[in-house]
């Protein structure tokens, strides 16, 4: 399945030129949902943005749309927080944290996190999941945690990210369910810290700013089963990756992920930010002939018209339509 | 990834020899549950049996352990009907009937199928949602409706299976969930007969008797998008077994899908009489040189003595095995 | 307290001329609700009625409105049979089979029955208590248990009422909710017969039809303690009237019990016929000047165009007014 | 009904003997519960305590026991907190932020406030509503409240109580469970305040020392409808006293307040101090001869063992005895 350079460059353009004109489609489905409203700082996003990269082993970049805007990780960093704090203190002490069973709950609800006696959040991709991980991270200061988890996604997307202190601002000022599920969790005995200080983490990680290459590269590692393509070093555990490969499509698009996982077939993790990280793992079967992704790849989008249950709009059609064309199922 | 007759014949020695010592090796966890006694007829099985069969799209069959004691569908049914009534009503016009997330709730649960409102069930894979689907299996009575299922399932597996009348007779006198489950239903109108002919259908394609083999074959052709492999043709849509497979991996390790997927990953339905149903689609990477299964497989377990929830104690910790093994994964 | 003859006769007449008009402008509140329609033979009462009763110790009856039209009982046989239960197998060994907790949820909730654990269903004035309460009633056979039923009410009301077999054959073809409960009552080991039998009782008590009269003879009786003041007889047990009382105020008038409690303040029962009964203890203040309801009463209304939540909208209004004007309050 | 003089001292002697007889013998049961242990301050109560006093609307006052062992007011409190702030706002307007509805529900539920849509707490006695009825007291900063408080509860019993700053300080730091309703409060609307302040007014009055002589007062007064017998003044509305006394009735006794009702059946309220406030109004039968309290009385018990659902254990049943004794039940 080696390209040749010039079948790449040319099948790259041609790539290039279907994914363009997709995202040109798909925009105007960006009217059907909204910006983000609950958190004044992503409402300020532009509604009619979509853009998307794809990165594959061999390096092959393609992009279209709006590509280039910078945008907060929101619920996708839960991804990045777990593989962190489950590479700190492996995965079986997390799994006495929080379990990693779907839920057909929204993803900030209080009812079934007290209703799962004796407390333990259903998984780490629900809000008070991600809050019970964010006390996990390597550290013992709140800075020191946010400082170790950024560390551990430098590792992935070769940069160090900054936090977006004005959306960080805008979200602890108006967390009030959070702080409502992580007092919950620290009556019950599921909270590693002091409230304050794990939601702390837990806004700052969710103000990470980054770009729709990171997402792509991070869904590439998650392909390769933790293995950085271009650096050449297994930088995940093989079994790690799985496992959030495998929370990722169980519970990755939030109340739809079944219908996800059913209509579009791969591990997928989006925020409310508009943005999705997806991972295709490498195929065995329907290979489109000479596409530079037969052997795995990431993708990257950003969308930020959201819909009813916090899926970019755009976004979500986009990638099922990229998943259809090129047959990028894991089923 | 064409197998040489020699070749075959020899790893296929080898395989089968490494299945049995596995299989050896994990029966003694068949200690750790139970089998199923709500249903007196299927207390009646022999709790220490463990029997495998795996079967690869060129017909290779390894097999060991007790393979050939014969057991009833029970939940693994599901499947099935689902697809049965998808393809004869089209896909969009069942998904009006029956969601597709899945729940964190017991597979028997009432108390969230009232909380979904309006009364939809939340996938075909509970009991509310397989009552459901039984009652949109083609055909106006009970017997109409069992014979369309049995006509479909001799297609995937080239034989007419028979109906365990004494596990039937014995399921319908102890239906006391079911029937509040099935009236419920009909309260919210989402009962498409009448409750008693429902539930005939419905505990009659629990108590359809097969063998391990039947389901090495149903998850054979599912890995293989719908193609039957030797009678060469395509019995089913490609979309429908993707998101059969979608739903079996979400869905269809009861109340432990979640850590199922995330710690084995790959598509199976469970029942309580203690088999599994897997279903390995091609992969394309970590192959296991001349394993006549990397192009995909079906693998059918029957194991009586189930856990907590329901499924194969030693049956799950087979396949766990197995798919380490070889790298079966599809994360 | 003692009334003269004549002071009773021309106080009587001045009562019965208030509550007359009284009658006369809350019967336009009757356009606020509409009749039960889920259950076809109650649709077809007249929703402008409203009518009433009320008896006092010493035989004193006014009445007003339309107070002659016979109704079924519904939920407010609940309270009679819990009585009849109660008397039979004493009330502790009532206690074991239905507890006696108010709950916030809709009167004919599953989901709350399955979270109470192990099934025992929160209290009598419920669809699922009533249901296990009916099966307790004192006989072998649904038509024993009936009997039963029947019996014990004409001790209270001097009469044996008939059964409404039209609405019973309405309620008995669509009772899919309660069919749902008993099933899963019967799951859980709390139901005393199969579903069918206890069900033919539970929906035949639901079908006795009566009259307000009946219902204020009932309130009276319940008012003296179980004392007929006619018969001059104790008919139930003190202990056991008081439990009754408590239950219909806390839990009597469906999801407004708290708002009946708190702003009406007396026990009452309701159905969803439109009925309402009301049990006015003897009172130690605030004493109208010869009354002759003074030392406790019985007030029976009907009124068939109901509420959201199921109670006699002009029927509540009514009763709150003379309740007001009376200083009938148990507070 | 008035009493002589001298035949009150007399029978005051005999009522007096008779009630120190009884609390002797139910002191024996404080062994069936244990002192409030997840506030740390409570758990130092001795458990063997158990103290009443009696207050008749003459003055005639008999106590028995530990009846002067002070003890702060906990749950209690918020019947005067509902009253205060219905005093100030009407009762129509506190409505409209807390419904009167009972519910099935652990005291400090989370799982229940949610569903109840939008967010509106059941009633003022669970911890929900009385963190939402603390946010609505008189004035504007945490101090003012709690001052509005205290000179409210200051006209009841005659003297301004202290709040015990060491069982607030306990209380504050333990206070998870509380924050997080508040926290929920707060981001469904029903916080009328920011969390922090308004949890320091209700842990200030759960902590508001008082003896049982001022919980017999309060009682007292509540029974005659809002009139204060010693200073001769009308100082609560007849009609908030009974909205008042109806909560006791159906919420007052946290889950077994359904038990409370049927098998005492008088108004209380309990904190999980042990202390118990009740309120027996005039009665119409079966007065007790020459009884001081046969024209209503208020009763205050400390009994610091509580059982598992946070009523005293010993105090309920010393008070159920004294209700059947003298007939003292509202129904």
């Amino acid at each position: 399945m080696q390209l040749s350079k010039s079948a790449g460059t040319d099948y790259q353009i041609k790539n290039e030129h279907d994914l363009k004109s997709w995202v040109d489609n798909y925009k105007t489905y960006t009217k059907n949902g909204h910006c983000a409203s609950y958190i004044p700082a992503l409402a300020q996003a532009n509604p009619s943005h979509l853009g998307i990269v794809i990165v594959g082993p061999d390096g092959t970049t393609i992009r279209a749309g709006d590509s280039e805007i910078p945008f907060t990780m929101q619920s996708i960093s839960k991804v990045i927080s777990f593989l962190c704090a489950c590479q700190y203190h492996g995965i079986s002490r997390m799994l006495e944290w929080v379990d990693v069973e779907p839920t057909g709950d929204a993803f900030n609800s209080i009812v079934r996190l007290e209703m799962n006696k004796p407390g333990k959040p259903f998984n780490p991709m629900i809000n008070a999941g991600a809050i019970n991980v964010a006390g996990m991270l390597p550290g013992k200061t709140p800075s020191e945690k946010i400082d170790s988890l950024l560390s551990f996604l430098s590792e992935i997307i070769d940069r160090k990210p900054e936090i977006n202190m004005e959306v960080f601002q805008s979200e602890w000022e108006t967390a009030y369910r959070n702080r409502a599920l992580a007092f919950y969790l620290k009556e019950m005995g599921y909270l590693n810290g002091e409230v304050d200080d794990i939601l702390e983490v837990y806004l700052k990680q969710c103000s990470i700013e980054i770009h729709t290459k990171d997402l792509a590269q991070m869904g590439l590692i998650l392909a390769l089963d933790g293995y950085h393509p271009f650096r050449k070093k297994q930088i995940l555990s093989k079994e790690l990756t799985r496992i959030a490969k495998a929370l990722m499509l169980t519970c990755g698009m939030y109340n739809a992920s079944g219908k996800f996982a059913a209509f579009v077939g791969v591990p997928a993790k989006s925020g409310v930010s508009g943005g999705i990280l997806a991972s295709i793992p490498p195929r065995g079967r329907n290979l489109t002939e000479n596409l530079p992704f037969n052997q795995g790849c990431g993708i990257g989008i950003y969308g930020p018209s959201i819909d009813d249950v916090g899926n970019s709009t755009a976004g979500v059609m986009l990638l099922q339509h990229i998943v259809k064309e090129w047959d990028f199922t894991i089923f």
